[in-house]
């Protein structure tokens, strides 16, 4: 645009594509109604004529920000990252900026909780792998903008995640069949030592499995450590150096089964000759080290979230409000029968 | 709020904290001079009044946005979020929100360059791990607002990152210390098939030290394969099936070596006694699977480039524009003197 010339206006654009103004509109905010092809037209037609909406202004017209938030505690995890980026793809193909809350601290999560500075700033909201407490969630139904959770349980809102009870079960059968009876479990905990909702699922598949098989659930055999792969080396150190160890650990989470073989192998127990080790999530580190373990559709639940959050922002309502993804046991290298005694197939 | 109150001002908020309207001005809009403690005081406040800045409104007076924005191409890799997790920290710290573009293939790469959704979303762009055309570069330059670069080399514009031919050529140098002549390069390349920056410049440590070691440097035993570990582990097989296999490998990334420390073992080929292995980067999975490599300090790159952005919106300069961070070698378990032939120390 040379300074001579008055700055483009969107019906410059609607010429240059041979479309209306409403639907250079429309594709501009991403909203419905213009296939991705079109708004892709659209959009380089706007930038070829130097027009760029400016996003406040369009925002007091419309009451829209044309923004969408994620808040997501651990984007260093691999499960975080996965949901985020696909969530992060379904929003943007829809036309919507991304404004990202990393909230990994207790203070990051207290202050955005206490501002909630996604107010004004986005037009809804994705939650993943949060786990609230009453008060946290009262704050965002408090919003006044649509919420939906990725691994996350929102009450009433839209979420899409499995189910962490029977996927647990899957994971303790699955020993259980192979003839063990002292089953642990290795649960992680929170900065401040704090079972989260996904552990305490967990932790009800675990229970659920054990009695169904007819095996007492011995306390000593429940231990917590800190999320990652310290923390469940820990937390096997403290099952062997009990009177009876167990002969096979399911851990809540691969990176904690991880822990989990580092110190059988440091302490030269064979596994799964003298220890079986199964794990949750199914991450490519599992798959690496040849971890039985549970999947999960991780980028799938992004992928959901994220179409749901569209749904919810443009038309008000989510069809499919309340998903659930199927897990699957993926028997590895680290479980077999229990030691001197054939197992059943498992 | 009652309905018959009017809505609460600014200078409620001032009179509520007791300090100026100024202040409260700067602190909401993450401005210098307020403290984090005030800050944090201040927002307090204007949550408890249920004062909520328009952003819309507030860019209009004052031309700013208060958001900067991150463009990261793979926020699943380790390095990629740890950057991000890092400059997210020092950004919202400093009172902005952070406008994600994640732009893992080349057709949201290709559309983030041609409609630079950016301008007017936000005062400040950080770019993580990007290697740019110069036509990608020249459309950052023309954007009018501050861009600093984390392992990403911008021209002119401030970055962050390591000496990667100082880096490789560390490497290199420990596989020739041991012994090993015949030592390959294992490199990455991106979906299309290219070599980015860090990979052109840990091929040219790789030479450098090579040639410094008085060893050929055979174009045989330098392979390429896609970016992961299943690149990393087809490339070995490459490097196996040929006439004289080389005794050692450096991998341009801990991913690469690990997919190459799975061929070798699938193989029956021992590590370090028949082949070395050495990463770069210093993963967590390198340090879990023992394997020997040359370390880089990730999450400060990102705290350093997350203040350099701060420093260009806030103050238009910054302090130290070109920071080069130091790179040590991490020998572990994967790195031994070549066979048949007692090397000296690495």
């Amino acid at each position: 645009m040379s300074p001579e010339q008055s700055p483009p206006t969107m019906a410059d654009v609607a010429r240059a594509v041979g479309v209306s103004t409403g639907t250079v509109s429309r594709a501009l905010r991403g909203q419905p109604g213009v296939s991705d092809a079109m708004r892709r037209r659209i959009l380089r037609a706007a930038e070829s004529l130097d027009y760029v909406v400016s996003p406040a202004a369009s925002g007091l017209v419309t009451g829209r920000t044309g923004s969408v938030a994620v808040l997501v505690p651990f984007i260093s995890r691999w499960f975080h990252a996965q949901v985020l980026a696909a969530a992060h793809q379904v929003l943007r193909g829809s036309g919507f900026e991304i404004v990202l809350y990393h909230v990994e601290g207790t203070a990051e999560r207290r202050e955005f909780f206490e501002t909630l500075p996604v107010r004004r700033r986005a037009d809804g909201l994705v939650v993943i792998a949060l786990s609230l407490t009453d008060e946290e969630l009262a704050r965002l139904n408090g919003l006044g903008m649509p919420v939906v959770g990725a691994s996350t349980d929102l009450g009433p809102a839209p979420a899409v995640g499995i189910d962490d009870v029977a996927g647990a079960a899957k994971a303790v059968r699955h020993l259980a069949n192979l003839g063990h009876r002292r089953i642990a479990m290795i649960r992680s905990t929170d900065e401040e030592g704090f079972h989260g909702g996904v552990s305490r699922r967990r932790l009800a598949g675990y229970e659920d499995a054990m009695t169904e098989s007819g095996l007492e659930v011995d306390p000593a055999l429940v231990v917590s450590a800190p999320w990652g792969i310290d923390g469940g080396a820990r937390a096997m150190g403290e099952l062997l150096s009990q009177r009876t160890p167990p002969t096979a650990v399911f851990a809540e989470a691969d990176e904690i089964a991880i822990g989990a073989l580092r110190t059988l192998r440091r302490a030269g127990i064979a596994v799964p000759g003298e220890m079986s080790v199964i794990g949750f999530d199914d991450s490519p580190m599992a798959e690496l080290l040849d971890l039985t373990t549970v999947a999960q559709s991780v980028h799938e639940q992004g992928l959901i979230a994220g179409r749901m959050l569209v749904e919810a922002v443009q038309q008000a309502r989510v069809a499919e409000p309340a998903v659930r993804l199927e897990t699957r046991l993926v028997p590895r290298g680290t479980t077999s029968a229990r030691p001197g005694r054939p197992g059943t197939a498992g």
